[in-house]
């Protein structure tokens, strides 16, 4: 079969079973050999082939409406729907985003790549439907994990109640990202023994009604499920069963490797791009795991992400109790490290930047109204981490360092950043945030202290005159190379390093106006709400200029770091024009 | 019996159950009392009385440890714990606040104040206990509305895959603030209609062990029961029925005017300083509630505080099918109202300012990644709202004015919302949250417009030279009052309504600089991130000093609102003091 006459749902209607088997099997094959080159989520697509497949043959999208959890599992409908030549045709990868994208098609009607919120999403579909008259199917597909996150639990409660169509699809691949945790899947689990009749019913719990497919890799099984549950007038669930990596060996043999791929070379299954190179995450990993054997209070806290954090399966099974997963659920982790904090332990939570947003009640409640003491390490911060508009790591200042009484520490090398972590396990005072820099660590020669108890305290690195430069974190680096370019120029800037985002050294940036005219600050973040408009706001009724350099506030998607950063003089010699322009 | 005879737990332990009973009685009508004359959580507790009683009979407070749910049922247990005089004396009923509270007692162990987060906050108590090698029995205590929220479920889920001593007293009085709304209040009534029996059972799905006690208020089954758990080496719910306002009968009848009250006559029951002059909450509710007999697409939204947006049971009733309680579950009401404006609804999501904290995720990627015509409201906002440290509305520029794509209106006056509100729901082009002042709405001599789309247009009230003021949203009477006082020495300052918080206007700011010297901005919140930094941050290269008044970042609590505005200069004095010192 030739994939790329599938143009829309409707080219499938007409197949018959075993053209539809050839087709799922052909849309495989093309699957595996994109992500091999090209990388993304793969074992995650590999078991939703025949579901969305099933789901396209029965419902009549765009009338009737998908939404698709996180949606990295709706590249099979990505392809069925008028974008098969992206998956095909290597010269057009990127035509397409890795999430649903309403610019992209009409068949998508949200742009998602958080956890957890597609029952909640599709919820207000299915009410503006019932307020406007329509008939149309509205249909959730979680899994995969998504099902721990707070907002899909809400949206369950609130589907429970609905008197009209809505139909949830639960994709059961028994995995996250890595192994599942949470008190569900025993339900789950229970539900799959019981071919789903076990009287104790999570879904039913929440008043739904239930349907189960064993089999949820058998087109013809999900096609007759999928036909009976079509034009239902009450809520329901189909748990559907799926064997995530389905048709790729290596990725069934080992899942939580192959959630999410780099390019790879399909003979041997190894990363084409796969470095030993020491990341934030395997120092911390490191660093932790050394002092877990010292001290039996020091835990590692992470929702339903540890590779992101360094706790591959080897360090985990090396960290024993002293690591907990609790699943995709963020606001779990930050009341979880705060309760730790108050009963005599030491926890550390491991969040990606983008994720933590999920939990700002609970960091502001929980933790920070509470003091409690415990440390929470931010990865994928930065505008060179990851470059998708769900999960950019550019906002994470303007939402830490407004939270009071939490201390956000920016670390500007590696010896910066062991010293803080140290630091911050050891003390009992405050809650503290590190943001880890991306992309890789750098050694500075600078002096790093070993305490930060003082809080809001800036260094300066390299005494200058004139003009200083206050630059956050990794900033500094290029800062450092700045002052270079400027110095052969005749200027001699101050270089400060902050260390501190969520404060400013009242003491040291008034000595500053004795002999300097103007400040620059850099961050590789968003400007409003950030550390720079800090520095802008303590001058602003004083005789000295300031220039912030950072992102206008606004979502960026699959940009260019290397462009972006340039656009902003968010670079070395953007930093030393900037000093110049003053 | 002398309730103040009762001096800790240890007091209790002696007591027979004729005694215990009898003591109850007793703290019921001090409570009744207390509240009748200063206000606070009134039904919640009252139902909660036996239990409390029996919790503290047979567990070991403070080495055992109890986490209260949003701690607005925790009157009894302060009674219990040291606190009784603030209970049975009137000069001394401020010495308590609403919620546990660490610094009041070693028998409080976090300070709380939002909902659906004990269970979580236990849950780290409980990973330190197992940790340490301790032995002490935790105990989350959750109900009366707070199941419904993510966290809780979050928290239950990861519950359920604990090995050791964790306890869960689920406290169903089968209320909310108002009634119940969610799939899992079926679930609980059949586990009270099956006396505890019911197969599906919401918590066993979970993966909890599960104890029913039908009378949750009745001292002896529940010391029972309470009995059977303790030291337990696994987790478990028990699930109570309590009766919300046992004891003060119109509490009973109308459960819903009777969870929270202030100051009321008991011989009556009517509120002493109730008032029937408009809010803006009514405003919203009238003007809605006449626009959705036009607009049937048109749905309010609210997640579990009908009450404080004006939706009382009258209103409900009429909105019928276009008013959605979601429960307490602000992540669900976030995604359900980006999915209705999708699919062709016009949602208003109407919130307070410290709950909305619980959905920033949503808002930035449900709602404003996707650039869902949404409309927000936020009450409670600024320094005169609520001034306990969980509860206040101080935060919210901060929080929402730096999320991408979002708009945030800050209306002056009545008129400048009911336009502001009126054209938001009109729009398809943006998510709009509208920031409604505290406490009541004004009247101002000043143009409205209709038509907001022109964003971050900022407009001058009246002209000026030499200074301008630029003041949010209910600060722009006081800045109209500081004019008065300047021109009498002399001083005609330019007075400026910004309208917009989440932006500035580059071509407005940039006029000013031809005739003015300086820039004041106020604002009732904190500076960090708030809307004066943003001011400050476009002059910071240039040739104009600003002075930004508002709130250092900090956690205020308690405090008299006149006092906080004084000592920072929030007010027409203040203004004009701060105008004169620039």
């Amino acid at each position: 079969m030739n994939l790329e006459s599938i143009k829309s749902p409707a080219d499938l209607k007409q197949l018959s079973v075993g053209e539809l088997t050839e087709l799922c099997s052909n849309m495989r094959t093309a699957l595996i050999e994109k992500i091999s080159r090209h990388g993304g989520h793969f074992g995650p697509n590999l078991g939703m082939v025949e579901a969305t497949v099933a789901l396209h043959i029965v419902f009549n999208s765009p009338v009737d409406k998908f939404v698709f959890d996180v949606s990295h599992q709706s590249y099979i409908h990505k392809m069925l729907t008028g974008r098969m030549s992206a998956f095909v045709n290597s010269d057009r990868y990127d035509d397409v985003s890795g999430y649903t994208n309403p610019h992209e098609s009409e068949h998508d009607f949200f742009n998602i790549g958080h956890t957890s919120t597609s029952i909640s999403l599709a919820s207000g579909l299915a009410k503006a439907r019932d307020l406007n008259g329509g008939k149309e199917n509205i249909i959730a597909v979680i899994g995969d994990g998504s099902l721990s996150g707070g907002e899909a639990f809400e949206g369950l409660d609130t589907a429970g109640t609905f008197k009209s169509n809505f139909i949830i699809v639960v994709n059961d691949n028994d995995m996250s990202i890595a192994e599942n945790h949470g008190g569900i899947y025993d339900n789950l689990r229970l539900l799959r023994e019981t071919n789903g009749k076990a009287e104790c019913n999570l879904f039913r719990a929440f008043g739904l009604d239930y349907r189960f497919v064993n089999n949820g890799n058998d087109l013809e099984s999900l096609i007759a499920t999928f036909q009976e549950v079509k034009d239902i007038d009450h809520p329901i669930v189909v748990h559907i069963v799926t064997e995530k990596g389905r048709g790729y060996a290596p990725a069934v043999a080992d899942k939580e490797s192959h959630h999410w791929c780099g390019p790879f070379d399909m003979a041997t299954d190894r990363q084409l791009y796969d470095s030993d190179a020491p990341s934030y995450a395997s120092i911390m990993t490191s660093m932790l795991l050394k002092r877990m054997k010292e001290d039996k209070s020091l835990v590692v806290v992470n929702a339903g992400t540890p590779g992101v954090i360094g706790f591959n399966p080897k360090e985990r099974a090396e960290a024993g109790d002293q690591f907990v997963d609790v699943g995709i659920a963020e606001e779990q982790a930050a009341a979880m490290v705060s309760g730790i904090a108050r009963n005599g332990g030491h926890p550390v939570w491991g969040v990606g930047a983008s994720f933590i947003q999920r939990a700002y009640d609970q960091i502001s409640q929980d933790i920070c109204i509470n003091a409690s003491p415990a440390t929470i390490v931010t990865f994928y911060t930065g505008i060179r981490a990851l470059n998708d508009v769900t999960h950019l790591g550019i906002y994470d200042i303007a939402m830490l360092s407004n939270i009071p009484g939490l201390v956000y520490l920016a670390p500007t090398c590696r010896a910066e950043f062991e010293a803080m972590l140290n630091w911050s396990i050891a003390q009992d005072k405050a809650p503290v945030a590190i943001r880890t820099a991306s992309p890789a660590p750098v050694d500075l020669d600078i002096t790093v202290d070993s305490d930060y108890s003082e809080l809001n305290k800036f260094r300066v690195v390299s005494e200058g005159s004139d003009v200083a430069i206050i630059a956050v974190g990794t900033m500094l680096a290029d800062a450092l190379k700045a002052a270079e370019l400027l110095k052969a120029k005749g200027i001699n800037p101050t270089i400060i390093n902050p260390r501190f985002v969520s404060g400013v050294d009242a003491e040291l940036l008034t000595s500053l106006m004795a002999n300097h005219r103007a400040v620059v600050t850099v961050e590789d973040g968003i400007i409003d709400g950030g550390f720079g408009a800090k520095v802008a706001h303590f001058y602003a009724d004083k005789d000295i200029k300031v220039d912030v350099i950072g992102l206008p506030k606004q979502f960026y998607d699959r940009y260019n770091p290397q462009e972006l950063c340039e656009r902003y003089d968010i670079t070395a010699e953007g930093i030393a024009r900037r000093v110049q322009r003053l």
